[in-house]
């Protein structure tokens, strides 16, 4: 008897982490843990301005944003950052009225070299102040014509390599630079997301103290692939205003890797959404509890805010019931509140939830979140049998836009 | 031959259209437009401070917050609004940190009275700042513990009608008073919704040069709703950063309004997903072109910025091929983007999808588009069987985080 077949196989979870490590030979952002940051912390400590203006879309901002709201109010930090990325144009007004120009490092950021929208305001900027190697870095890919522009004008530039790509770049110079100029600890971040790498490619030996990472991602990874159908919805509720960026920066990184078509030439996808608690606690958690079963939910809480502020021990006539508020400090409100959704959730018994808990407001714990949900998405994608790290849906659309700009 | 049945039948556009007649009988918000606004712009006159802090969560905040975002950098407006709203202790102590409070009129906001947030932020700011009848002003019910604080204190209180929800309140004193503080016209506002609320529920004469809001609401919520168990997802693509307000604003409501058990005790729910473009186009869409079919997308486009902002002509060494882009106005250039994702989702054949286009950035605009949603979530969930106005999953979670601040 005979049989034949052109299946894709399913996998087991050693053949997908074998066919990671293969990966990892290829694709740039796993290793980015293992740089020298010599050159962008030497870079950082000679930039006099006040104010830092990164111009970047999508991948060139996202994760450095994320980064930076999730500690400005925490750090003392020496200087200002802005972002520059929408074509918006009463927002690109507004922005630059806030900013004192003469006194700003622009930092160009494309990996093309040719964004639209990067170039655009880059142009824009020349006509507002004098551009020129003093006040303006260049990242970008080392063979494209924005490089040849910063090379011709004797501006300082820093690589993106090939195979990184962009909503995986972070941890490279479009965000350690960045960051180190406004004097947050990079080495702290990268150390951050090497205690994620270390664990899951087994690199370390581990104890029982810590989280198994190489565990953790690829049982997420699995339930979140072999339930795609029926949940096809992956939320992040993340229970910090400081995590909005975080939010946003999954986001990207989760619908562009992974909604495309996979080996199999049937189209695929989990849809991101990023919610805030407890604001969206008054909104789009009736969706999850109250709605159809098509939703995960990833509860992120912060352990230690680092911050005492405190409900005061106040009676307001007519409203003494809420007096157990008193004394409380809002760090354990907004971790009780967090605690009560996913009691809430759970009480259901068919909505999956899992719970991530970070230590801190810091570069470490920031660093581990985001690292790991770039290793989830790069496993998802493996399961899926998909290719994580290229966007042909987005390219095609930056086509029609070139032909509609070029035959105005 | 007899033939027994329990089904809740499908319903004509006719019958439906005459259920929701009926419903603005009872349910508040829809009479909003025809409010007499005398009382909020004589309060408004009259406020001397600078700067208004409105305290309040969810519904309380994110309708005013939409629109004053969409409009603040086009007015010229006189004070400035904030938005105390979260519990995050970081949040609350860097914004507090911006603002003058002794030149601060604080409008308290909660519906029911008893809101956590709401009366943690105010009790802390009572440590902050003197606060009596000449800096506070109360929105809430008129039975409420909030309303009875406020009278307690002599202080002037507008009211929440019962019937008008949270998530619907945007055109009460809620999202009124705020907005006429600051100096935005709440006259055009209404004008604004009106137009809309004439057209649907067929008021008025209308010609051909005019949107049909009658059969444009009810031909969308019948295809959102009969076509819900494949498009599960329905996508807001706003070409506006102005517009990230009322993507935040279209989330509570479409989410918190349609995510429930129906009249049969099956779960419903349609999950809102906002993102703005050109950013999201960087990102989010790969996962609509390319990913699986489960996403409605609706595009907003503004066609007038009134804002001549221009890409100057200049020639940058090694980026000449885009020098198509010179002299092309940003305006154009975020349209011309919309443009291009539209077309590029329509290439492919399989993606409802369909395009508002709001004219100009102005009151009327604006709050013809949150009335038109407002509309439109009513008619879907009639279409669903399901209440549009209670949230019981909300509640639940509200009640677990009593219990445990109670028995801390």
């Amino acid at each position: 008897m005979q049989y034949q077949n052109n299946f894709t196989p399913t996998i087991s979870d050693n053949e997908l982490f074998n066919e990671i490590v293969k990966e990892k030979e290829y694709i740039g952002y796993y290793n980015l843990v293992n740089q020298d940051t010599t050159a962008f912390k030497a870079y950082a400590k000679d930039v006099k301005q006040k104010n830092i203006v990164v111009i970047g879309i999508g991948g060139s901002t996202l994760g450095t944003y994320a980064i930076y709201k999730f500690l400005k109010h925490s750090k003392n930090l020496s200087k200002n950052l802005y972002f520059l990325e929408t074509t918006d144009p009463i927002d690109i007004k507004s922005k630059i009225a806030t900013i004192n120009l003469a006194d700003t490092l622009f930092v160009i950021i494309s990996k093309s070299g040719t964004t639209v929208e990067t170039v655009s305001i880059f142009k824009y900027i020349n006509t507002l102040v004098q551009v020129d190697a003093s006040n303006t870095v260049v990242i970008t890919e080392n063979d494209s014509k924005l490089n040849f522009y910063a090379q011709s004008n004797g501006m300082q530039t820093f690589e993106i390599p090939k195979n990184v790509g962009g909503r995986f770049s972070v941890l490279s110079a479009v965000g350690l630079l960045p960051l180190a100029i406004v004097g947050i600890d990079i080495d702290e971040i990268l150390a951050g997301a090497k205690d994620v790498y270390n664990s899951f490619f087994q690199l370390c030996a581990q104890d029982e103290t810590q989280v198994d990472y190489h565990e953790r991602v690829l049982k997420k990874a699995r339930f979140f692939t072999e339930y795609r159908n029926k949940f096809n919805i992956n939320v992040v509720f993340s229970y910090s205003s400081r995590l909005e960026g975080f939010n946003k920066w999954y986001i990207q990184l989760w619908g562009e890797s992974l909604g495309k078509m996979d080996s199999n030439q049937s189209r695929q996808g989990l849809t991101p959404i990023g919610i805030i608690g407890p604001i969206d606690q008054h909104s789009f958690l009736q969706l999850i509890v109250g709605g159809t079963r098509d939703k995960t939910v990833t509860v992120v809480k912060v352990e230690d805010f680092d911050n005492h502020l405190k409900i005061p021990q106040i009676t307001l006539a007519g409203l003494e019931e809420l007096d157990y508020l008193d004394n409380v400090e809002f760090s354990s409100l907004i971790n009780m509140q967090a605690d009560a959704t996913i009691e809430s959730i759970n009480s259901f018994g068919d909505i999956p939830c899992d719970v991530i808990t970070i230590t801190g407001v810091n570069e470490r714990a920031v660093a581990s979140l985001m690292y790991e949900y770039e290793l989830l998405t790069s496993v998802c994608a493996k399961f899926m049998y998909i290719n994580a790290y290229d966007q042909p849906g987005v390219e095609s659309g930056k086509i029609i836009l070139k032909d509609k700009l070029a035959n105005k």
